[in-house]
């Protein structure tokens, strides 16, 4: 009887740890997207409000997080996140993270002529369910476009909470 | 008493895996802070000597590690770790992200006048229990600093060792 | 009798715990390489075809994935990784992060003279066992390179898969 009572409880610790186990192994959210466009080079903006950046090229999306769609990645899941995200430019760009309507960390690069450069920026945050991370480009600047991954937006789940 | 011993031998294997799983659940760290002013736009140093960049608007800090006082991060536990820093700049700047006393990644912008610019650093180091990473900005150089995260320092445990 | 046989049934739960919770431990992998000269300053490149960048000085290279021969990371298991590199220049520099001959995400930065200036890169992406990821930096451009890590390429293991 004793030893009975003993398995039950065995039975019990085993299923709780094979439910956080499981948890781990569903908390596999990644995705690494290109703003891309088929001519060679071009310029995208200015437009007079803040506009999100659609990147169209999904490379990676594990856990569907990404919507090339609507450009933005939600949070399926509350916990800590790190994004990043790579702007390229031949003349004045500023761009921003956003969590929702928060900046997380700015990308301001004002290039000379013909001049080619980037910025890139990196955030750490933690988000509720639902949460939308998206880039920004700010009213009135521009980044540059081309063929190929010049401008990039990429996150992943650190751990859930 | 055959099963009673097995029954034991069980227990303590499921006792290991609940420490090691629980181990793995508080081994969450990470951090996300801004060189933020009050003021518009500004200039922060040059200084005669290397100096601490203190990051004072902490937007994430799980796990306790980042000081906002002292700017610096110190490792709780032993492990791999990686921190990114961006750095904007309308002048002339040069930076590194600090292990201790030993430069993990540089970022140098020397820009022209009245233009922005921005350098990003990465770095994965492993790190024992009270190793220092900080951001240091170089002698006789300066960076710009507003209003917001233009200036931002993060970091994150990837794995305990 | 009844016992005996949930006792081994619980032993094999235990097991398959045990098996996944060693498979996460050994999944460890993380690298971090400088690319540094012993001279003081000096440019790399431009060369007639495009070429890998060998990161001669390893900071980090948990799981060992990473070769300064080859200048290739190598993945030992299959799973969803993130690189990052950075590259600094005085002249004018196109670089980008590939996985075998595909490029995920590119760093173009074309100074102007006696200007410090810097590229970074972020990507995330799942790849299978043996795929090489590695910077290349495009024909006839060139980067600056000195002592210290002005120019690094990082990567480590998010999950398997």
């Amino acid at each position: 009887q004793d030893l009975e009572k003993k398995d039950q409880s065995q039975q019990s610790q085993v299923q709780t740890l094979e439910n956080s186990q499981a948890q781990l192994q569903n908390h596999r959210v990644a995705f690494h997207a290109g703003f891309y466009t088929s001519t060679e080079e071009g310029s995208y903006g200015p437009f007079d409000v803040g506009t999100v950046i659609k990147y169209k090229k999904v490379l990676t999306n594990v856990g569907g997080g990404y919507s090339a769609d609507t450009g933005e990645f939600t949070a399926p899941l509350k916990g800590t996140y790190v994004f990043s995200f790579v702007v390229h430019t031949t003349n004045n760009t500023f761009t921003s993270l956003m969590k929702n309507s928060e900046a997380l960390v700015y990308g301001h690069d004002k290039s000379v002529t013909e001049k080619w450069d980037s910025t890139t920026g990196v955030a750490v945050v933690t988000l509720e369910v639902g949460d939308r991370v998206w880039v920004k480009l700010q009213p009135r600047f521009r980044f540059s476009a081309f063929r190929g991954f010049f401008n990039t937006f990429s996150g992943f789940l650190l751990f859930p909470m």
